[in-house]
């Protein structure tokens, strides 16, 4: 099972280096990790996508929080969260066939950034689901170059309410 | 000066762990990092963003390519190219100025993804200018958390072109 934790840390290379190191050191698994700045000056938000079962999970937790630049750890399993990814998706593409690249990108609210007369770029954002879904769309045109930044995700504000 | 480096690496921790340690260990800054798939199986594509004078640049790109876990280096620095960030952003919100932080929202072609009587959840694409701005006008409602990814990107089919 796939496992959400949201880290407020230290904002320098020191915090990255010291949690893969713990990942890595133990052997736990990092399916996917992203950082960028927080709500607070100095201190960054990073979500690590993890599996493993209960006990793997209480462990990269109890040592999440014992981490000297982990200010705050949020486990999210078990929460309702919102979670988004961004891609850009690079794809080969003549003239003839852009119409139905457009539309493909149109049915999943991406926009074009880039084109050339063999080439456009696409910006999709959205879940993982999402944007597996629209890149195996455009695989069959030639994917040239894609670049994902992994999962962010916030806690819901309403907790348990299922609409 | 900034620089942006786009990096394709092996799909696991340690590939993480050397480069950040690279960075760490040679005193060299890291303004923000992501890492997601790519278009090849196995490969994760990194992009990084630093700064420093050209000698250090040229330190960087030097020690990225001697990395065992570093496939190849596409150092973006001079070249045309297209960059975004994705950003979840916890805004405190009453019902009298939900309708006020909507139409920030649409200006940035921002979407609410969440809502509950005292707080709503907006994403935001873009680049980090972009970004900077809508989290600055919605910095006086109250930002309840923030999560950033930092920029991925990719570069330009037609170079040199200014339209």
């Amino acid at each position: 099972m796939k496992h959400t934790i949201n880290l407020l840390v230290e904002n320098n290379v020191g915090s990255l280096l010291r949690i893969a190191g713990m990942f890595s050191g133990r052997g736990f698994n990092i399916d996917s990790i992203s950082v960028g700045s927080s709500e607070e000056e100095g201190l960054s938000r990073m979500t690590i996508v993890t599996h493993g079962d209960d006990e793997i999970i209480e462990q990269i937790n109890k040592q999440l929080n014992k981490c000297i630049n982990v200010v705050k750890v949020f486990d999210l399993t078990g929460e309702a969260f919102v979670h988004r990814e961004l891609a850009l998706i690079k794809v080969q593409a003549t003239p003839t066939e852009r119409s139905e690249i457009m539309q493909i990108a149109e049915v999943f609210r991406a926009k074009i950034i880039d084109l050339s007369p063999t080439a456009l770029t696409v910006e999709a954002t959205g879940t993982e689901d999402k944007i597996n879904a629209i890149i195996s769309m455009l695989q069959p045109f030639g994917l040239k170059e894609v670049s994902r930044t992994g999962r962010i995700a916030l806690k819901r504000e309403f907790q348990g309410v299922t609409v």
